[in-house]
C-alpha cells in the first residue's frame, strides 16, 4: 500500500478540501440553482460537480498515488472497485434535495479507506458550520471538541433517524411505511433530515441514538461518517446485524448498548 | 378590546422575551437535563417551566391587561378559553424531545391573537440563532431579512414536513404510516424535525413546500408560526381543506399555488 503520508496529513488535507468545498456550497445555498434530475426525485447540481472537482484536484495534488471514488465520477464513468490501496471516497454534496430547497442539512463527506477500512473521516456542514472529524485510534470531534455517542440503554427512550430514500414504487413505499410503523411503536420518535452522512454524525455526537438506511447512493454516503461513529464509541453494522460493508448501500449505527435491541427491532419491522 | 399598545410594541416585547428565554434554552441545551414524562414519549423539562415563567412575567409587566395561554400553565391549570381580548399564546420550548437529545431544532414560540386572529408571531431557534417574526400586514422576516414561501407549483417537486406525533397506539401508527406512504408516492421527499413551530417557519421561508400535522399539543404550537406563514405569502388551513382553527390541534400550510393539490393528496391519504 503506497500510503505516502501520515493519517494526520490525510486528515489535515481532507479538512482543508472540505472547507473549500463548503464555501462553494454555502454560496450556492442562498442562490437560485440550476437543477438536473437524477432518478425520480434525486437531484444533482452544478455545485455538486464543482465541489467534487475541487476536492479531487486538491487531494490528487497532495497524494498522487492514492485512488479516488466519487459520486459524480461514478455517475459519469461507472463503479470504481474498492481496493486495499489508500482510497478517498467523496460525496461532494450530501443532501442535494436539501440544498435545492434551502433546508440546512447539507454537507461535504470525505472518507479515506486503507486496506478497505475507513481510517479518516471528515463531514462538514457549511450552513451550520459544523465540522465532524474522526481518525482511527485518535477519537472523533465536532469543531475540535471530542464527541461521543449517547449512553441511552432503552429503545423506548431512543430517538431514531432514518430516510425515505428516493425509490417511489409501491412495494418500496409499503415496506418503508410498515417498517416505520413497527419501529415507532418501540422508540421515542423519528427524525428524517435528508443527509446520510449527517445522520451518522448525529449518532456520533448523541443527537440521535439510532440510525438506519438502506438503498442510498453508494459508499460515499457512509465512508466519512463510519470512522466518526466508531471513534465516538459507536458501532456501525448492517441493519440485518451482519458486519458493515461499505459497498452494500445498507447501514445502521447506534451506541454499543442499543445494538442488539435495535437489530431485533429492525428484524421485527421487516 | 383593551389593546393598550401598538403591534410594533407587541413585536418588540415578544422578540425581547423570546431572546431572554432562548438564552436559557441555549445554556440548558448543552447540559444534562432533568426530565419528567408527559404522556408516553413527550417530555417536559425544568427549562420549559423556567422559560414560560420568564416570558409570562416579562409580557405581563408590559401588558397587564392582556390574557395569557401557555403550554405549562394549561398542563397545570387546565385549558384557558381563547377570547377576543389580546391574548399571548406561548410555547416556551417547542421541540422538547429534541432539547433532551441535543437535536438542534428547538425554539421559543410566542403568538399574539387579537379578536382571536393571529396578529404578531415570534419563533426563535436559539441553537441556530434564527429569529422568525411576522406582524399582520407588515411582512415576515428571518433575522430581519424578508422571507417568502416557495414558488413551487408541482407536488412531485415539493418537500413535505410532518411529524410522527406522540401517540403510539396501533390505529394511530397505522393511519400515520399509510398516510406517509400515500404522500411519499406524490411528493419529492419528507422531513421530520420535531418542532411544529419551526415547521411552519420552514414553509414561510421556503425550506419546505408543505407541512401538515394533527394531534399536536395545543394552540401554542401554531400561534406564533401562523402569522409568519401568512405574512410570508403562504396559506394556513385545516388538513381537510376547511379554515384553520387555532384551537383544533390540526394544521396544514403551503404556498397558495400548492394548496388545492396538497389538500387533494391529504384527502387521498386518509
Amino acid at each position: 500500500m503506497a500510503q505516502n503520508g501520515s493519517v494526520d496529513e490525510f486528515l489535515g488535507a481532507a479538512v482543508e478540501a472540505a472547507k473549500k468545498a463548503g464555501e462553494v456550497i454555502r454560496k450556492g445555498f442562498y442562490l437560485t440553482k440550476n437543477v438536473e434530475h437524477k432518478g425520480d426525485v434525486d437531484l444533482v447540481t452544478e455545485t455538486d460537480k464543482a465541489c467534487e472537482d475541487l476536492i479531487f484536484n486538491y487531494l490528487k495534488q497532495k497524494f498522487p498515488s492514492h485512488k479516488f471514488i466519487g459520486e459524480e465520477t461514478t455517475a459519469a464513468n461507472g463503479v470504481t472497485e474498492l481496493t486495499d490501496e489508500p482510497t478517498w471516497i467523496v460525496d461532494p454534496l450530501d443532501g442535494t434535495t436539501n440544498f435545492v430547497h434551502g433546508f440546512p442539512f447539507v454537507c461535504v463527506s470525505i472518507g479515506l479507506t486503507i486496506g478497505k477500512a475507513p481510517t479518516v473521516g471528515v463531514v462538514y456542514n457549511p450552513i451550520m458550520d459544523e465540522l465532524f472529524t474522526g481518525v482511527e485510534g485518535k477519537g472523533a470531534f465536532l469543531n475540535g471538541k471530542p464527541i461521543k455517542v449517547s449512553s441511552q440503554t432503552e429503545l423506548v427512550k431512543s430517538l431514531l433517524s432514518t430516510e425515505a430514500g428516493t425509490k417511489r414504487d409501491k412495494p418500496t413505499l409499503d415496506a418503508l411505511s410498515n417498517r416505520i410503523s413497527s419501529l415507532l411503536a418501540k422508540v421515542r420518535s423519528i427524525r428524517m433530515t435528508g443527509s446520510c452522512a449527517l445522520n451518522l454524525c448525529g449518532v456520533a455526537c448523541g443527537r440521535v441514538d439510532l440510525f438506519y438506511e438502506t438503498g442510498f447512493g453508494g459508499p460515499w454516503d457512509v465512508a466519512g461518517g463510519a470512522i466518526i461513529v466508531k471513534e465516538a464509541g459507536g458501532v456501525i453494522f448492517d441493519p440485518s446485524g451482519k458486519d458493515f460493508d461499505i459497498t452494500a448501500q445498507r447501514v445502521a449505527a447506534s451506541n454499543p448498548l442499543l445494538k442488539k435491541v435495535f437489530i431485533d427491532a429492525l428484524k421485527e419491522s421487516e
